[in-house]
């Protein structure tokens, strides 16, 4: 049977897209920020994802690790030039580089990750944020113009994210004015940064800064680390550079490793715009260390929007796939039923198109906080970076951990096909789950959420006044419980109840086993797992209160159709939320078992209220097929034609006869004949 | 720096050995069996695992999708005739086949699967299984000597679990007294077997049977699919061969497709033990349907001893690596402290150790269950039948998904080097995953243990008799709530109370929209969110039990020291089991917030109570460090050696500049200068 694609769109999700009760094109420019914007990013996705000199024979899963990071490189280099091109034309600049190497466009031109992301993500930042103008002068256009290929080299093969503990030294020499880079240990490697292992020529450095004897922390160096010209690794008194090996995900992205043998660097290589080594050694500290928090904010705005971006892109293919493929009859009598029939299925699936909602919300919620936030700091008013900071740690670790679970729940959902590169879903997942070690390992960040919240919980306790996003500990104090209220009002009530109490009783168990004769920090980590839990609550009321908030006004911006839809999903959010946290509600927020049914029921009717709308909506995620790469989410719902044409891509299925056959087989099949 | 292994056991891990109380040996031998079964697993460990020929130059995770067909192959081949050799010295026959097609010493061998397992797991017992004796005589011989290699051809592209729906045809024709196959439609093309790729000569094909114009359901045949001699697809009216692509894990395995199109067998190539088709076409049904049930169990057993096998690997990989890594310090004022030191890692560690001795402990329960069945069964006794599918059900549907969450759960406790294929977690997780979806989806599963428990429950109201594994249901007829008990006793009546309010509650709702109208069918999907929490439910309850109940008598056969331990973890099992069902155990089982908080307490206390054995114990789990495959959790401890060993190997680490700077990077970093 010669397999090709019809060319018409699946019966099934032609039915679907007619049941749609809203305006997909509407949804589509709700979701991206308005029409403009919209056309902008289809404008570009054209641009790129069209491009005849961009298009990929086979999949990166039929490559060798070797052959994933050559295709990787000469495709960011295609990508590159391109987009130098165009900013010769003068169309589009920086929109353009952030979107190929943000996670949608980006994750369908380099499925696997791009090597030079790293430069543009972290080197250039890096020099831009902590450089002095020389510095900038010197270095910037060159890194601009990709004339030197820059990474950022912190983690260490011993030392994630606690980045006090990194071993790595530049140790001044007043007699040459110039810092010697050491790796003392072997934990003391640079192990992880993209991009290090072939494919940059020099590096920021994060090392230990010793100066007439004394170590003054760390501190960021750009060092070279191949030749300009030959692109060989810097010689004699040296660096060891290579690539750490095959990843579950994020394949091409050229991780390395490095290695110090008293490399010298000049002193005008440490930047300098904060902390300064003089002439004759002497250190002279940074005024603040508020500055650096900016760059971190931005990257973990980033992050939540790249988990809502690789969610939505699962949601799609599983929607879709859900749609088209049909399984098991609901009464044995009839034939086998769409999938997304299944009420089982629909609850694996639609709670995770409210997801994508949420944190794109709750991204937009945190990117206004944080611009509010900076603006007052330009007027030397700090006071709400603390608190920032503690909601972006929880947030992060939240909805990687959601999102991460999400893709998974929905590759499986996808029953064996999902199992299949061809889906997307496994790659898709690498990418997502790395997001819940990398910035920030997410139980560290839950701690760092939950001192914080401490902090509040002693200040709540003897009245002083609370910051906005911790201010429900007020009521708390007063008053442990609550009749149940079913409203999302209510439930965002509920919930801040829970956080409250769950902050309550780690705060208390604290302050128990430091009655018990532990110190402050032996008996934090021994209540550790409340602590984090704590935060987790904390975040899990944050995220339904944002998401509530930035939709308050929604029937003054989009059709009444549409705005139906979307609080249909915000509710599913929170009720689903609720019925996570059943445990939790019955012990703080007076739920009752006739409550629970209450909302077991709620959730079923949302459920089926969702159904007739579910494709329509992840049409409105408007993700280009190339993006999606799927062969279970295309937009005709082809799947069973192309799961088979990506199978005949197989180089294996280039052969009738496995060279296997002569090699091995034959010989070992007749051996014993 | 020069990296070579030290030949020392990192301190670290010394100091945790001294500190366990109880002997490591004798808890292997608990493991494994007793004394000799341990000696014979060692003995064919180091048989296999240390010969020269067998070993691996260059990691799996280096190559590419092809080159890990052909290494299989080629390994496979080995592998067996080594096995042959020992067959005809006569040391060892059966069980070492079973230990190279398991889930431990074959996932050591051959880390992305066998792709000649298929032949002996499903194509040699379904002959055995489902062959008259004529056919066993024909086909046996050739297929146990591997001169020809089959595999199991049911699933279709466009249909797994629900088998009735299979759309591939066999239609006999009388006049030449053969069966006619085709493949009708693209969703009717066999699809994922495994080794039906290029590495097998024959198959199993499960299809749908017409004779006389009648269709009879689906039945067995043998079916060539390549030539002997020359391995070529069977020509002329023919099939369609090649295999379906990458996928999350088992690389190796070769999953094929196989279309149809009017291909002929003779008569004899249906497999005719139950059913028969007479000469003239006439269809004989086959006496019972019970028979089936054996395999299906049979594997379902496997299965989970795989899961215990999959969780035994990660966990010994985790628990190493915790104590090993560093990674801050609890007192800000000392140095960074082993990562299992945290309480939220032992959190995230102990657990899963638990669930190891949880699942092996259910493996020898089911299987005791299995035997004393069918020893009933071969006297007529077919009424625990149902019973033992429903349990099976539930528990490979709960335990594959425990497990595939445990392993990833423990991927992300390594943090970032948890990522790498050098852990060996990444590829842990692609075998284990694959459980959840293979062999039964795991929704659909459940969902037929509830249709059990509904079916128990009407029961139940009637006072009929029930038989044991649902026996607690008539208690809780009579009796909805309890008053909390913490005892490991207390525990099981406790989630068995959960269980059944939980199946009284879907059997109410059902009810309930049968009344409002809906027909069974429609009822039974709008509530089977509630029915298949519900079989979860039954499950958990079962699992504790069944352990505690295997484990009654552990004093008698192990030491004091040892049993002592033992005990801790299955208490920190039922714990852990309470903590996650908090709200179930609130709305039924008369738990209240002090017990919560005590629950809370004795959680951690056995975390405590725990931790310095946690390394003794996974030790004796006794798995090489060539099983393990992990640079994180290799006996001796020298993570940050063997990572870098690992990517030494790495194939673009040959050349210190990389091919693609010549042909990519260079032009395009000069091109705008």
């Amino acid at each position: 049977m010669p397999i090709k694609l019809k060319g018409e769109v699946n019966p099934d999700l032609n039915n679907e897209r007619k049941k749609c009760s809203f305006n997909v094109e509407e949804m589509a420019r709700w979701y991206h920020g308005g029409e403009k914007k919209l056309a902008e990013k289809r404008q570009r996705e054209t641009l790129f994802l069209d491009d005849p000199d961009l298009q990929d024979d086979i999949p990166t899963s039929y490559m060798s690790h070797k052959e994933i990071y050559e295709y990787g490189v000469g495709k960011a280099c295609k990508i590159f030039t391109k987009i130098r091109a165009l900013q010769e034309e003068g169309k589009g600049g920086v929109d353009n580089f952030m979107a190929i190497l943000g996670g949608m466009l980006g994750s369908g031109v380099l499925k696997e990750g791009n090597p030079m992301a790293v430069h543009f993500v972290m080197f250039l930042p890096t020099i831009l944020g902590q450089g002095t103008t020389e510095q900038q002068v010197e270095w910037l256009g060159r890194a601009w113009s990709m004339n030197i290929l820059g990474t950022y080299a912190q983690t260490e093969l011993g030392h994630g994210t606690f980045i006090r503990g990194l071993e790595t030294t530049a140790t001044y020499d007043p007699k040459t004015e110039e810092f010697i880079l050491n790796s003392p240990t072997i934990t003391s490697y640079k192990w992880w940064p993209g991009g290090l292992g072939h494919t940059s020529n020099y590096a920021i450095v994060v090392a230990q800064l010793y100066t007439k004897g004394q170590c003054h922390g760390i501190h960021p160096f750009i060092v070279q680390l191949r030749d300009e010209e030959t692109w060989a690794p810097i010689k004699g008194k040296s660096v060891e550079i290579g690539e750490i090996g095959p990843k579950l995900g994020m394949k091409g992205v050229n991780n390395g490793f490095l290695g110090f043998d008293n490399v010298r660097i000049p002193r005008k290589n440490m930047l300098m715009k904060n902390a300064k080594v003089l002439e004759d050694g002497t250190y002279i500290k940074a005024p603040s260390s508020v500055l650096t928090y900016g760059t971190m904010m931005f990257v973990r705005v980033v992050i939540i929007r790249d988990m809502a971006n690789y969610l939505s892109k699962a949601v799609t293919i599983a929607t879709r796939y859900s749609a088209v493929r049909r399984q098991s009859p609901i009464d044995p009598a009839k034939p086998e039923v769409q999938v997304i029939d299944h009420v089982t299925q629909q609850y694996k699936v639609f709670p995770n198109i409210a997801k994508v909602i949420i944190f794109q919300l709750t991204a937009d919620y945190i990117w206004n906080l944080y611009n509010q936030v900076t603006s007052e700091l330009d007027k030397g008013q700090l006071e709400r970076l603390p608190e920032l900071h503690a909601i972006s740690c929880c947030l992060k670790a939240v909805i990687t951990q959601d999102a991460s679970n999400g893709v998974e729940q929905l590759r499986m959902a996808c029953g064996g096909h999902g199992y299949m590169e061809a889906s997307n879903l496994p790659n898709t997942y690498g990418m997502v789950t790395a997001a819940c070690t990398y910035e920030g390992e997410n139980t560290i960040l839950l701690l760092q959420t939950a001192r914080y919240l401490m902090k509040s919980w002693s200040q709540a306790l003897v009245g002083d006044a609370l910051v906005p996003t911790v201010e429900y500990l007020r009521d708390a104090i007063k008053k442990r419980s609550n009749k149940w209220d079913p409203s999302i009002t209510g439930i965002i009530k509920a919930l801040q109840l829970v956080a409250a109490n769950k902050i309550r009783l780690a705060y208390e168990h604290v302050e128990n086993r430091k009655k018990l004769g532990y110190s402050h920090e032996d008996a934090t980590n021994l209540s550790s797992i409340e602590l984090a839990q704590s935060a987790d609550a904390h975040c899990r009321a944050f995220l339904v209160q944002s998401a509530y908030e930035m939709t308050r006004d929604l029937e003054s911006t989009v059709s009444t159709s549409l705005a139906t839809v979307l609080r249909q999903f915000i509710e599913l959010y929170a009720v689903e939320t609720c019925m996570k946290y059943i445990g939790d509600l019955f012990r703080f927020s007076g739920l009752t078992e006739d409550g629970v049914q209450e909302l077991q029921q709620r959730l079923e009717d949302l459920l089926t209220k969702i159904r007739p709308n579910a494709v329509g909506f992840v049409d409105g995620f408007d993700i280009p097929d190339k993006i999606l790469s799927s062969a279970l989410g295309a937009y005709d719902g082809n799947v069973y034609e192309r799961l088979f044409l990506e199978a005949k891509k197989s180089p294996l299925n280039q052969d009738p006869i496995p060279k296997a056959f002569e090699l091995h087989m034959k010989p070992f099949m007749r051996s014993n004949l």
